[in-house]
């Protein structure tokens, strides 16, 4: 059949918004990149160095290989996928057929808080839409394709929103798709070269308001923007529009995922990849998401328990993150049902107890002039005005932690985090290279289970 | 939680579409009622007399009550659809939820053809899209809520759209409401007192432009338009580029549901209500769009037999209607898994017996000088340039038929249609009144089972 | 893995039921064919010469093909039946899990009462248990394989008997199957050559005794009985306590499947094949059991109208029939949701008004001395005391008709039934050989649409 | 409706059972207590101190409460899971209905195999059915309801068992209810005080056969026989026929729960109240089955982290048990899609790591003359012909650990089992009282993580 032909008048639209976006940004921000570059982040979000990402949508019903299931399935047909759905779902099923299981039916927003308040993070990121385009509220753009026309019957955003807020100090923020896989206006446009907008005007830039003004997130968390230019998105219109005129335009903080060739270079902060852990200093702040499912970012029915990763990798990357002027973002994927299954829980509280003892060397630092040691290996430092940090990952063979970076002097003292006696140490002043002795601890003195953090005070 | 508010650029684009349509339609019709309905009505409507009604959707799978099911369920909660849903379905179950049951897995759309074409119907029109929205035709308007995306996984009006062309000459057309009931755009346009367009302009009219250019129907069967004046939907624009520009405009033919006050006023051929039958005559072509189904247009599971219209009701709306210059279309119901069941076929396949006979009173005739007798009841009149015919619904007591109304003539002749020999009659030349003796039948040799057509040559 | 051995004890429990059998038939009838078929028919069956049989079970929720579908699926691996099941099922799905899908949550038994009572019929003969093993009623030896524990949750059979016997003097009946397609106990003992009746114990005679017991049918339709001897199914046994001690001794029917071989030899009224239909006069009291869906007993969904037999085959089959010594018994199939959909209850109902106006030709009949007509075709004969009568399929080309077998003398008088004058006729006294002027009627006249019946007295 | 009655003949089978296993066992055990009881215990079970129980079936779709779902939704109707079953279920749906959904798709026996072998369990017992009478495995006297014909449709207890056997040395046993809860034969026996044994014949005498002899389970771990005497349940007779003649008679291990008042008193080892736990020495070989999950036996989905015992509890219940003559059998509940959910995982491989360590003092192990110290708390004592053992649960505050029971001589030496250097202790020689000297370890050379276990060598 012939698919039907549109009249011109459609293509005037964009020109229109365009219009629009340049008038009423002649505020302070622009839209242009030069002028969006050119907002300082709001300090709350370098601050944290320690949030928590959510992948939770239709896919967690599958929850199967991961959440780009349906790309898989129907993109490029992956064939253990496909052989999923062979045999385990009648001919003529389809992936929206998924969404009525979506049912949330334990979905506790205020447990979640709780969950999430043990495990000290400082921020919240919620899919509120991934590739699939099923919105976790109840958009007036994605009718019967989000959770409260179908699955949840609930404001999933809406009211994980309201218990993080009443419940705890944690900013909440929202990723958000640009694209959709097979929205069939997305689809279109892409036939077109990106010639035509018509899926921003239906569907992204009305989402964009919704999510903005109806839940004044702390982070918009952009993704999904590759396959087309950031002219193509508008995105320097809605950034402008965010930083002048929304109602978060003093706190919301984004990423740098606005365009094909955008990421790494323009936005917020910086993500660059999937799992970004440079390991050297990185000037412009970034963040490192991951995911403690090392193969999914949504929940995975059939994950072995060798596909989670330990406290110890954890907590590496969490060191290894933050002494490089980095954020990490600590992705789990709750079920369809609604619950955080009690090996993410676990996870998240053994972090919350380590960062009870030592997130002073965590939380409000700033990488130090060093960001891991030149002699042992497993050390990365952090900084405070106060004192330097150094996260020791491997406790020493014979108690005899050498480090090779700080300088130290007359008035140096050194403490471990959640041990209140002076360490033992030797090193001559002014030149690098400290010998610090550890003290005896039995297994239940321990102040932690996983690294040990030497306060360093006094020290160069 | 408070909804988002958007930017005032949203309300200028209506403005823009009106200027469009206004541009673009200074061919031969403008958008505005005088133009619009001046354009005669294609010959075809006229001359079919006779078409089938095929109310198929996502309703089809409850099948209970009628197809307004969602709205007397969510819209006014009607005790009985409450309750049945209570019943059956489990909490939180959603309307959407039943389009993966709408599966038309024995939707044979040639079976469909051949049963129309044994019907005698001479066009047919198709829901392409009732209230709930759910379109059964791939809309990129409609992504998820579409028989492509969900449910049937196919394109059903695509799929009998070709086998009605393939197979038969009955005209193609589609039913299309304007209004959906809780599609999240109309309410808000409509909370919004109709001042904004907001669904009009990513639903409404890129799938009005949708099923005409991909279907080319020959009928656009408009409804859904009472709530809003014909100004929100922008139908006199829709209608000049109907009529002006698209593939369909020498041949499509509307009705005259395009806005509150509109029906029965404007457009096309008028409906003024459902089953409208006046039983006079009406200069204006009409058409009597009825249900064989009592009760419900979309299939209705518990109907009882007696709920169903048999063959002498039918015959009698048919010969009423077009005795009146009205046409008739007759509405069925298939199942949600594709079926025509039996009493539906059965009905349609006597309706085609009796055309088959009798056709010829009834198709390409014009309403003669008197529409019933003036003496004997259940008597209908039809004319054509050859004969008149009177069509009667009861066979004379003592096979005496009086016909108060038609005036002998020294030629005139009677024939009884599907018997060969002239009829035996008497009457005054030049006066009204005509006693015809009805030839003797056996059972084995009646013309037909419900109904007799007398065609009477050189009568005025 | 090896399937476990059982001790030999398990062999022996058959021999103690043989012999407490044997013990408790001290009575009148003895467990053998010659005192079994001793037992006289109880005379209602004789005179009621229509009933109705019901297909029901889980086989109505796929509705395809027939209700053999799980052997044709499994079994035979029919291949339209397992590309049904691949095409709209997910691999694994089970017969049993159609079980929850027979919901019959439209079921009212008193609608099906008037229903049945409109039809005229004299007996109804509901399906207990097919050969799927499913009991429509709560078995406790057919464990969530029953009516009451999954799908309806209601006692089938109880609820229709108490709303016939409420409403109606239609006698109640049950069909059992005597084997199970897929009972592993079944198939062993089958496997064992039928030299073990673990099934027989374990099942087949407790649910007997339930049905009897429980549910005083007036007939006990066996069936199901073809893989294996009487003295497997310990059949004279049953029914010697059936005939001797049952609540149901002295009214109770039953027919012919009682074992390999056994049909149309032994037990009560014969059935021999189903459809069975000999044309000519039976001795032994006979039952034609067939089925309105030329192709299905139970409700098939995709069947078209041209599947169903019309009232002119249906009266054709119900005289020669009746006339030959056989009663009719007409199958419907109602839906997995509990209907008797239209198309059936129309002929039920037809049946009802042919048989207002003829039933005294039909009902308490005995066979008279010829069945059919030497002369004419179409000619079925039935008698009474008071009259014999002539069944008329096809009306007489001119008006007359000749009867070739009746023996008319000076006393003979011809009726039509429902019309209420003397016929005319000629013949000779004490030769065979009458003609019949038949009366003129209109169309609104006729007594009856389909069939027409000569009462005629003092003839021979 | 009159529920049937049924003829006596009924009664007579069960003495005949009765008579045959008397006959049969006329070899070494009698179908009494005293003979039963004078069967020593197989050896392996007391060596094997550590087993695994696995609670799996229907139960574990709704995961919900716990596996008693089905109970409590119908029989006592408690009010949490009424309302579960309400908000999430359509009304009449039924517990056989969860049967489907009971897929067992991601079951992989190989990798459960795996992990139990990482574990350290010396055996495993799998519910082969519950109180839910749903057979894991295909058996003939539970039809539609196992794991064969509906659901899985597999063997679940045979691929297993396979596993097992092939990639292990565990034992393999079976958990196997006496009762069923909804079994209408069970509930009538009941209805009539256990004076008949229509359930046993027909239902649970085979069953017991078939699992015997089809798996040749190394236990059989009877339950749910509280209501009725063994009288009832034929115990003796059924463990004559097991310890004289079955397939396993040599190698298999029975509990005490055989019927009311038994448990505690007869049988194989005893288990006397689930989560028995005495902290005294026992004369009887007795087990402590218990659960990671506190609340429930099966999976329940949502059950926080908080609700699963931790590494500690694991470590104390097992050393508690085992010094006191017990075995523990630490039970997981798998998923309905046949998973071990990691955090079972984790558990049963953490306790692997610290058996691969401290196996020495649970594995043969036998009681030793105390069970726990006198002194120090948190010490529990095991034996073997080589050395005795401390097992020390807290670590002592000044690495100073007192034992109070032990009397050195001067051959005595004290090692920690993962260290292998000689500990340094004080002591009189003769004179209970040791004072052990703990070694120094830093966090990466602890043997092990939870608790540690002092060999004692020549000590009294």
């Amino acid at each position: 059949m012939d698919r039907p032909k549109f009249p011109p008048f459609i293509g005037l639209i964009p020109v229109l918004l365009v219009v629009f976006f340049a008038v009423c940004s002649s505020a302070q921000y622009q839209p242009n990149w030069n002028s969006i570059d050119s907002r300082p982040l709001p300090a709350w979000y370098d601050q944290s160095k320690f949030g928590i990402f959510i992948h939770w949508g239709v896919f967690s019903v599958p929850s199967f290989d991961n959440e780009w299931f349906w790309w898989k399935w129907k993109g490029i047909k992956q064939a253990d996928v496909v052989k999923f759905m062979e045999d385990n779902y009648r001919p003529g099923f389809t992936y929206p057929d998924f969404a009525p299981m979506f049912k949330a039916e334990f979905f506790d927003p205020n447990q979640w808080a709780d969950i999430f308040k043990a495990s000290g993070a400082k921020y919240i990121v919620l899919t509120s839409k991934h590739h699939e385009g099923f919105t976790n509220w109840p958009s007036k753009y994605s009718w019967n394709w989000n959770s409260m026309d179908v699955g949840p019957k609930r404001d999933l955003v809406g009211d994980l929103a309201a218990a993080i807020r009443n419940k705890t100090d944690i900013h909440f923020g929202l990723y958000h798709s640009l694209f959709e896989w097979f929205n069939p206006l997305y689809l279109q446009d892409k036939a077109n070269n990106f010639t035509t907008q018509e899926y921003c005007e239906k569907v992204l830039w009305p989402e964009l308001l919704e999510i903005v003004n109806a839940y004044k997130p702390d982070v918009i968390w952009s993704d999904g923007e590759w396959e087309a230019p950031d002219t193509y998105w508008n995105s320097t219109e809605f950034l402008a529009w965010l930083y002048n005129s929304s109602p978060v335009k003093d706190t919301v903080v984004t990423n740098d995922r606005w365009g094909a060739g955008i990421r790494c270079h323009h936005g917020g902060y910086y993500t660059c990849t999937d799992k970004y852990n440079p390991g050297v200093l990185q000037k412009h702040k970034w963040e490192n998401c991951m995911t403690i499912d090392k193969v999914s970012w949504g929940y995975r029915r059939n994950a072995p328990l060798a596909d989670y990763l330990d406290m110890d990798d954890l907590i590496e990357l969490l060191a290894s993150t933050v002494s490089c002027n980095g954020n990490l973002l600590m992705n789990i994927g709750p079920t369809a049902d609604g619950r955080i299954v009690p090996i993410f829980e676990e996870r998240l509280r053994s972090m919350g107890d380590w960062l009870k003892v030592n997130g002073e060397a965590i939380f409000e630092t700033t990488p130090w002039r060093a960001q891991n040691d030149t002699v042992t290996k497993g050390i990365w430092y952090t900084n405070k005005t106060t004192a330097a940090y150094a996260i020791v990952l491997d406790w020493p063979a014979d108690n005899q932690l050498v480090l090779g970076v700080p300088i130290p002097n007359s008035q140096t003292s050194l403490f471990m985090l959640g041990y209140n006696q002076p360490l033992k140490w030797s090193g001559i002043t002014s030149k690098p290279g400290i010998t610090v002795t550890m003290p005896q601890f039995t297994p239940d003195t321990l102040p932690c289970e996983w690294a040990w953090v030497i306060q360093m005070k006094m020290v160069q």
